[in-house]
């Protein structure tokens, strides 16, 4: 069946593309800031082709599109991209061309590639400069063409920001400029140009909501050894900010300013930019007046290690925000079968659980309610137009977390709701198992996820099965809920930046399996880096847990089990009871005491 | 107690260096070729400091002079230079400068750093050329200043080499040099310089024996697209040479025309090096005349993926070799204690039989043989002059290694000669845990050893305890028993080259606890990287055994083990008893039964 509005709306950008003389129009996911997640008014590609997943880049000609996305989404895009004439292109699999590799060979001699240079990040810019220069493509990157044909685009986001209480915070605005700019001395950097969002809301402790589910306001600031200019939305600007931004030196312009900005200012020596994030065309813009040193944000190594008083706050949060998964897993099984629950509904009392703790900001990310076969979609969202109704069979794969004053939440369980098949149950047993293995790990200071990732895979790959995507990510502090330097992933590149795991770093733990048509489970724990024992040897390291609640022991086979996975379990459970049960009514305690037996 | 023959050495070097203008001398470890084991003609930094081991570099200043060795041999290190005056910096750990750092510390402004240009490699030069810039160093590396002190210096080392039959070989030196100049077309090189022996050696399907154990012949080699210019000494070069030689198109020279046939010779287009085994010497002359493309030699990864005949005769030769370790293991726990037997005499009578084997040609490397506390040095070494007598108690760990027509073998034991303590039991118990984990692996393709290694080495980390070593590398073909590019080690660091585990790959697995003044232990098997199944999550691979021998039950505590792990070493067990009982005699064959029974 062809999906018309997508066709239509695909031949007018064809149109604009004609006049503009763009002969192939590049449509990532990023908004000005390389976020993950993008408010409405930048979803340019889920409106040209309708795929809606996080991570996907359309690319346009005059007789063939293409969509690029990663393991997590190909069952969904797939299904999305029904009718619309693009063509789906896997990522990391055999024999697929990587986006570069597809418009080198695609593209002609002199021809235009068109995109627009503030949703572009200066990596993957020059990558793309480097692979197009033997056939002296042209780029036009100065204009958004989806402008033209997107009619009823939403307007650019713009809330108040909210400064923090410094109490929850460990370290004052001042004290981490201060911190920023020791580093940017070590780099030899004289300014610092930073466009990603949540590095600005940590170094200057504040929050925005100019995107749903992150806590952070569209802005720039441009540091140098003296200077903090600031840059951001005047309808996002408050008194309490006027004050904070004196009292550490910052000031304040408008958003919009910043370009003319960067081209007027008194730019001296060497400007420190992230091109991971920076986009094309502010870093074309910066490193026409001055040498631009390539690196990360020194920002987000410092943010990524979590200070004493940022882990205190977490621990509290994560035990409630799990008494609330708690009761929520109480509910929908007590409740299957008896009353009608949806896969949304389901969310929906979820969500109202969160939603009900002190503190409570907003979700970390939507609440992923998935049923079944739907849960086979690593990053299925039901909606309104379609979701599933849930029985008393099978299992329900949720996903979810809040954000709080106080932390941010990533949690994942797979609910048993009735009679599972003896495939499943291994599959859910294999992955706890895995789960609960890479908890226990002790390491030696130097690794990075890449050491330890076989850890949780392990229980898989003997199956001869991969859940195609990593086993760890970092979780920001009232921030984004995916965040770096730091990951747990096997997959090696020439060249690739690994981080090492450091002392008060946090990273989730959620491996899964996906069987397409039948069923998918995921189980996922945020825990954080210790120091453990330092000897000769070296200092080791261990996890320390944030997340307690029960592993559905409905879907666990014992007797694939050893018995140091079944102390695992068992041990994880015991605390799991002890942490949670003060926060709950007596029959969810009743019922927790049950779901947490030793086996 | 003062060493007085290092130090008058010493003394009579800085007074070649003063003569010479030499600030400070280097002396690596390595020949012309950067091999890992030299002829004793190359032993200028032995000569030089006493420290004998494999690894390490020594830096001599007019009044200090440092070694730089890696964790294998700290102990060792720190017994040999006593009394030298030369400072141990031991590599990697806390707080330690590296050479570089050391010299850039060290040296003042317009200061000469001497070194033999031929004996080091291109990117350790420039790293030097890089860090000295800024103090403006002379580099002075046309002459070998160790040269003039040392009277009686052994001769280069020159040998006949031996052409192998090209029925074990698998690929004829023809093919062999048709791939080799596909992949130099595929780098866009027009020729290559290689200077890697081992590389050469398998390249042309030929053997040499200038390195004592390493089958190699000194050499180097010039290829074009169109010819192969080999120089090799005029002692080298046999009657059967030549007309291997003339069958596949290669030109003899002399070995001591390389450096003035490089500055002659037509050298157009751009020239492939490999700046990690090409000297710098070669390097400085080579890049004066043409471009020079960087990159490792298409030759070692080629070699590294042994073809289905060296395999099935690798599999031969293995079950031999183990045997002939079987019968030592039976022989040296039966005498102990009965007839004298010390390190030494242990090891001989093991290469002895060894050397009984069919197509015996030479050790793989000197048998360590390392009784109780001596095995806590990883790669000691009984001398006439210095070994223990063996007791009936305790361990001893004999890592050993042969050469033969159809492979080369590298396997550990650690052998239990009588009573031993339960500190013993519990790390030689960890070693097999993790030796045996790692075996039964299961892995995608896309996989480097940095992926693997925690399986071997989680049992020691749980402990808080590290072997400070890899757990594996390459073996050779009828050649060295190190070989590249694939490790299995943990150690990150940025840019960092990593190499897929490749089917046909073969590797070490030898995990050990070293425990200084006490005990130390190693368990060494050799596997094979083999397909396992494709699905749509990827390629699976996984390891096959090839070393057989059994791991000494009278240490294990089987109390410390889950039961995968029991039942891993039983299923090694009967299968080294079903391979080795057909070489044995009645009464080994006894023993080996009882040595592998079921536990």
């Amino acid at each position: 069946m062809v999906n018309e509005k997508i066709c239509s709306r695909l031949t007018a950008l064809r149109a604009v593309m004609k006049e503009s003389g763009v002969d192939w129009y590049m449509a990532p996911t990023a908004d000005f800031h390389n976020s993950e997640y993008v408010d409405d008014y930048f979803k340019v590609r889920e409106f040209l082709c309708n795929f809606s997943g996080s991570n996907g880049t359309l690319i346009v000609g005059q007789n063939e599109a293409g969509l690029w996305t990663d393991g997590r989404y190909f069952i969904q895009a797939e299904r999305e991209l029904e009718g619309t004439g693009v063509t789906l292109y896997r990522m990391l699999e055999e024999n697929v061309p990587t986006k570069e590799e597809f418009l080198a060979e695609k593209m002609q001699k002199g021809e235009t590639l068109g995109f627009d240079g503030r949703v572009v990040d200066t990596n993957f810019g020059r990558k793309l400069e480097e692979k197009l220069k033997e056939k002296e493509i042209r780029f036009a990157y100065g204009n958004d063409l989806a402008d033209q044909v997107w009619n009823g685009r939403p307007a650019l986001p713009c809330h108040p920001v909210t400064v923090l209480d410094e109490e929850i915070c460990g370290q004052t605005a001042g004290e981490k400029l201060a911190a920023l700019r020791e580093k940017m001395k070590e780099l030899g950097a004289d300014a610092h140009f930073l466009s990603k969002l949540d590095d600005l809301m940590w170094l200057l402790n504040i929050r925005g909501r100019d995107v749903e589910c992150n806590p952070v306001a569209l802005s720039y600031a441009y540091v140098t050894g003296k200077e903090c200019h600031y840059f951001l939305q005047e309808g996002a600007v408050t008194e309490k900010l006027k004050a904070h931004a004196q009292k550490y030196g910052v000031t304040l312009h408008s958003y919009e300013d910043t370009l003319s900005f960067l081209k007027n200012c008194s730019m001296e020596g060497k400007v420190l930019c992230d091109p991971q994030n920076v986009s094309y065309a502010f870093y074309k813009a910066i490193s026409q007046r001055a040498e631009v040193i390539n690196a990360a944000n020194p920002t987000e190594l410092m943010k990524a290690v979590k200070n004493p008083v940022e882990l205190a706050c977490m621990e509290e949060v994560y035990v409630k925000d799990s008494a609330a998964l708690c009761k929520f897993i109480y509910w929908v099984k007590k409740n299957v079968g008896k009353i009608p629950i949806t896969e949304l509904s389901a969310a929906q009392h979820l969500d109202r659980l969160r939603s009900e703790i002190d503190g409570y900001l907003d979700l970390s990310f939507p609440t992923i309610s998935a049923y079944r076969a739907n849960a086979a979609m690593m990053h299925y969202e039901a909606t309104p137009e379609s979701y599933a109704d849930l029985a008393p069979e099978g299992m329900l794969l949720v996903d979810s977390g809040g954000q709080y004053l106080g932390g941010t939440t990533d949690v994942t369980r797979t609910i048993v709701l009735g009679p599972v098949t003896d495939v499943e149950k291994e599959h859910f047993t294999a992955v706890a198992m895995g789960m609960l293995q890479l908890t226990d790990a002790k390491f030696l200071y130097g690794c990075t996820g890449r050491n330890l990732d076989i850890l949780t895979r392990q229980p898989m790959w003997d199956r001869n099965i991969d859940y195609k995507c990593g086993t760890g990510h970092g979780v920001g502090y009232i921030l984004n809920v995916h965040e770096g330097p730091q990951g747990i992933r096997w997959r090696f590149t020439e060249g690739m930046k690994e981080a090492v795991l450091e002392p008060g770093m946090d990273v989730t733990n959620e491996p899964g399996v996906y069987i397409e048509g039948s069923h998918g489970i995921r189980t996922e724990n945020v825990m954080v880096v210790r120091k453990g024992e330092k000897n000769g040897d070296g200092q080791f390291l261990y996890f320390d847990t944030l997340t307690w609640a029960p592993i559905d022991l409905e879907a666990i086979d014992p007797s694939m089990m050893q018995p140091k996975d079944i102390e695992r379990l068992n041990r994880y459970h015991e605390t799991v009871r002890e942490k949670i049960t003060p926060y709950l009514e007596e029959e969810e305690a009743a019922w927790l005491a049950e779901a947490t037996r030793k086996i």
